[in-house]
């Protein structure tokens, strides 16, 4: 059944996610963003799930890039309420998020995983906010625009701070953003017929405690002792496995799915044909991924490193044609990037910022 | 230029490397091997490198398989002479490896490296020694048998312990018998045409010191110390790499192009495409490479678990058929083997075996 939030949503984003084939437009912002009646000392901002790995890097982003608020309220769980935190420079006590936490709130970044979510997301939509949400709970809503900045900015046309109604903007899951930054460049110029991703995840896509778990795992191995399963059912230090999202009836993972349906959304292209093997590595909070990719028209490596080379927020690592295709219609790339920052805060605040 | 010890072999050699599309045969020796006139109190036998990683597995493999010898050498380099070895419950002291090492010696395994062999092995083999070499240094020789015992026995068909004749046998790189191990019962039913993969490489491959380098950097970063890097150049605890070994000149690392040309040897199937991304985690001893393979002929999901559960030497784990390729013609699976074992020692005193 849809919320009458995403109802709402409906209105603003017919035809709003038409992938454009031009690289140049990538980081321009669409001229319908900047309309704005937005208060001049900026909007104010809800961090949710703040005492969270990604909540807490939400702090360092918007702290780091100087993002322009006039207040900021920190949001968590009943556990963590009463919580201090230090943020640029102020004290702010954590307080418990309610229904009534969204009063006010021009912009909510949510991290606090996909059932709160569903729960409040709807609720602070109602009440005029506009959420960027880190989990997977709304991103396959064709009302839902799923957006990398570098990549579909494109698909945020329609939503509008300072209007009075709210919206929500889904952040895409960490191995897809850090796949997509690289693969889409190259999509542009030599459309990607077909992708086999295998990927090397960080233990930060599990959350904080999932690194803390492969530290303390860590030290027990090192110390000859066994190993402490919590969050993971398996031994974690020295050690990869399948990654732990439940299994669905065709054999993949949800991690593996999300790659699959989320490039055809981002992309706007229900026809490419994509493939991923999801593998959690003895890593803190880098993604790694293997890219095998299978283009429709030639694109040799040279112009691939020199197309790379000039996008924003990649650096140019191992492109290599691949031997098994001929001609130049493949390549292996090789990705990685801050499952954290990139993966998960730094894209959602990039969105905050289009809005602004 | 060709040594005397390769001319030598390839008399034994025509014809020998026709891959069997039958999988019953994948474990049966063929009869020309079992013809010998081997002393009963079973072969002589010298270990090349014996302080190393493999060298030691060697060792462990022989014992725990009760491999019939008659007596056994401990070779190694200069700096190892004299050092005391226990091996089924006798003192054995560490010979200094020169020319004449192999007098009167039936099998030696070597895996001390490929220039140690390339010196070494034509000497043992104009000597009559059988050589099972762990290295790379012949195994793209046409006149060398490829051999992965359960893949491909029938290359070393001609290969006879006991007529005074020596011969060289090539051990598959690790990467490689993992991969075709589950592979290549795959193949015999439908065909591979094109196979991507990507490695997630354990440190042992790398040699016991690396493992040891593993180690001694997860210490350092837990203590909160900057990593010691000596084998690797960086740092590897916590992190992830392409593999160190030296990059060609189309991008591919060596490790890589192994993976390419030794499949097309061992399935001797010029045409099959393989392209391979080829990464070091850090785990200790463990590889696992995710494979998408692309069949000729439909392989359903069903059927390939089912071959694949009645293939000695593989337990089945996660097969899927791949969502990215129409019907059943594509499967995404993930192995993982032992690489010291399978990935070298066990495979390699496997082919000793089969000369027995």
């Amino acid at each position: 059944m849809e919320s009458p939030a995403l109802a709402l949503q409906r209105h603003f984003l017919t035809g709003s996610s038409c992938f454009s084939p031009k690289p140049s437009l990538s980081l321009r912002l669409p001229a319908a963003i900047v309309r704005m009646s937005l208060r001049e000392d900026g909007p104010s901002v809800s961090v949710v799930g703040v005492t969270g790995a990604v909540g807490q890097e939400f702090l360092s982003v918007l702290s780091d890039r100087s993002f322009p608020y006039r207040s900021i309220r920190m949001l968590a769980s009943k556990r963590s309420a009463g919580k201090h935190l230090t943020f640029d420079g102020r004290d702010y006590v954590v307080e418990e998020l309610t229904p009534d936490s969204f009063d006010g709130v021009d912009i909510a970044l949510f991290s606090a995983g996909g059932s709160i979510s569903k729960l409040f997301a709807p609720i602070a939509v109602e009440k005029g906010t506009i959420v960027v949400d880190n989990s997977s709970a709304f991103r396959m809503d064709e009302n839902v625009p799923l957006v990398i900045p570098e990549v579909n900015p494109e698909a945020m046309v329609h939503v509008k701070l300072g209007c009075g109604k709210g919206a929500l903007i889904a952040n895409p899951n960490c191995s897809t953003i850090i796949c997509l930054m690289a693969a889409t460049p190259l999509h542009r110029r030599s459309k990607v017929k077909r992708m086999v991703v295998s990927t090397y995840q960080a233990a930060s896509g599990a959350g904080a405690a999932a690194m803390e778990e492969l530290e303390q795992q860590t030290r027990e191995v090192l110390e000859g002792k066994e190993p402490t399963c919590k969050i993971f059912k398996q031994q974690y230090a020295f050690n990869l496995f399948s990654h732990n999202a439940p299994v669905l009836s065709n054999g993949y993972n949800e991690e593996e799915m999300k790659l699959v349906k989320e490039t055809r959304k981002i992309w706007n292209d229900m026809n490419v044909k994509v493939t991923a093997t999801c593998i959690r590595v003895p890593v803190m909070r880098a993604h790694a991924e293997s890219v095998n990719l299978q283009f429709e028209n030639p694109l040799d490596e040279d112009t691939a490193k020199d197309i790379l080379g000039e996008c924003p927020g990649c650096g140019v690592g191992r492109i290599r044609r691949d031997v098994s295709q001929d001609g130049d219609y493949g390549l292996d790339i090789f990705v990685c990037g801050d499952q954290i920052r990139k993966g998960a805060a730094l894209n959602a605040v990039q969105i905050a910022e289009m809005l602004l």
